[in-house]
């Protein structure tokens, strides 16, 4: 319960190393930074790569806590064309023939946050060949790779450019949120910056939080334990897709996700996701509106909105999504 | 082990506010935010207060840890004049004289880190006084106000001006730091914007922690243990004051404080204690040299040092102190 060493508890780091090798990445226990959480993660890494004005480049949609943990470096974002896959290989290069160098781009390849949707091995093949031509440091933020409910997703970005990726893991969605438990993985020549932020924003993530998460995964606790997360997620995600099949109104789209939390649906054109949420809230279920999720132009995207299946069981699921389509097919 | 909110656990959040009203601040439990260490408050503090080239008045020697902590957002750090009672109000005026209103001053009022010293009750009434008059916010930090070994502080700035102070407080000095367990008080008006840098920083503190430390406190806990830490500390004071009184040689300077942690040392001006320390660590002692605690020319305070009396036996308190004295002595 004392102080402890900034950097996080040894033995974890280590683990961190061990597990990011089993997923083809080769990382050093000293490159692996512990952290308060996964946001905290962005937070430091905006603190030491973004000034007033600096340009980052983000996913269409992308996720909002990220734009919050960067949004008081006081950065530029600009938002990259991105389809089913992701950000396009396209988009990206037409985001580096204007304007000033970005600093990097924020990337969540792995059943993003808001959209649900994975890139695919050609995709970060793509998108690995163009940054690497144009020295475009990439950001891979994986809070939901285990959560796969039909095949492991491609190894992570991180292993094919190990000197141009910073990777952000947390143990929030494979163990408990709640005890507050991230990492980033840094090149050699960038950790000791963000160690030095990581000081200043907390002195180090608590050590008893840390030897909690160790002594309870050293033995091998995941590799059980996660199976059944997948098994649980995947028939409650079954079971959205089905209701959504089901119940919702022509005009309404959406993708089932291959992994994740999170169905992302887009309404028809004259439908705002954010003046129909209080009615939503009224029959009992609620969602989060898609336009947050947009840094430029949140106006153009009302009709979107993003759909969780996590924490409802599947008749919740089935009466929730019920519920929704009703309201859309009344509008 | 969910995520909570961000405020805080409402429980520790009532436990805080009552704590304070003990103290003789009227704060309500709304007004309280748990933070990851009072480090975070600090970190938090400055992303709602400061930008770049935002000027804040500090302490002649500060805080090292806030000077990391606010430098992120790139300010100005002006030191205001300091005498063995901290800032002096004529200090304060002459600093508000000059060049642009500045965001805050940074104080830590009760056993400062790190010149061990304390603000008696008539400086902490002038001090008032000129922020008042000069709508001047205090940042109010209080880590050692409870470690008292000869009697309690006056009471804190913010019982004095509860609309001008921001108040950071800790559980690390009076239960474990590594809990990082910390919290800010905050003015109504203020208290959105800090709720919003907090949840962009970590989303929340881990509720774990909070639960844990309410659990140890709520039934009067700190009551009994504190006088324990406080006797043990008193008595390691009284070593490190007896041993530099025995073997310093002249030249050497110092005040012993009346609570905290840490005695301030002034050499003879020709010497260096950062040059010197290599020597201290191979006669097996160590200090933190003091001129990393004064932002603008450090180098004129080369001969200064801080030593903590908090983790060695009064044995191991005199050897350290002999050997230091034995290495000034044949400078």
């Amino acid at each position: 319960l004392q102080y402890a060493a900034s950097e996080g508890l040894p033995e974890l780091r280590q683990w961190v190393a061990a597990e990011l090798g089993r997923q083809g990445a080769r990382v050093a226990p000293d490159q692996v930074l512990i952290t308060t959480g996964s946001q905290q993660g962005l937070d430091l890494l905006a603190k030491v790569l973004l000034d007033a004005g600096s340009r980052v480049l983000v996913e269409t949609p992308t996720y909002l806590g990220a734009l919050q943990a960067f949004a008081p470096m006081q950065p530029r974002f600009d938002s990259v064309t991105s389809d089913e896959g992701g950000i396009t290989a396209q988009g990206l290069r037409e985001q580096l023939q204007n304007g000033e160098h970005p600093r990097f781009v924020y990337l969540l390849p792995n059943f993003q946050n808001p959209s649900g949707r994975m890139q695919d091995e050609a995709r970060r093949q793509q998108l690995i060949a163009v940054c690497r031509e144009h020295g475009l440091p990439i950001v891979e933020d994986n809070p939901y790779g285990e959560l796969w409910y039909d095949a492991p997703p491609p190894a992570p970005l991180l292993a094919r450019w190990p000197e141009g990726v910073l990777y952000l893991g947390s143990f929030s969605k494979i163990l408990a949120p709640g005890l507050r438990l991230g990492y980033v993985i840094a090149p050699r020549e960038l950790y000791p910056k963000l160690l030095q932020a990581k000081q200043a924003a907390d002195l180090h993530t608590p050590g008893f939080n840390q030897r909690v998460v160790h002594e309870v995964i050293k033995g091998g606790f995941l590799q059980q334990h996660v199976p059944t997360i997948r098994a649980r997620y995947k028939a409650q995600r079954d079971a959205m897709a089905a209701a959504l099949k089901q119940h919702m109104p022509a005009g309404v789209h959406w993708q089932a996700p291959a992994g994740g939390m999170f169905f992302w649906l887009t309404l028809p054109a004259h439908l705002d996701a954010t003046a129909l949420l209080p009615r939503a809230v009224e029959g009992g279920m609620a969602y989060v509106p898609g336009a947050t999720f947009f840094p430029g132009r949140p106006e153009h995207h009302a009709n979107t909105l993003r759909l969780s299946f996590v924490t409802a069981t599947p008749a919740q699921i089935d009466a929730a999504v019920a519920t929704l389509a009703h309201l859309l097919a009344h509008q």
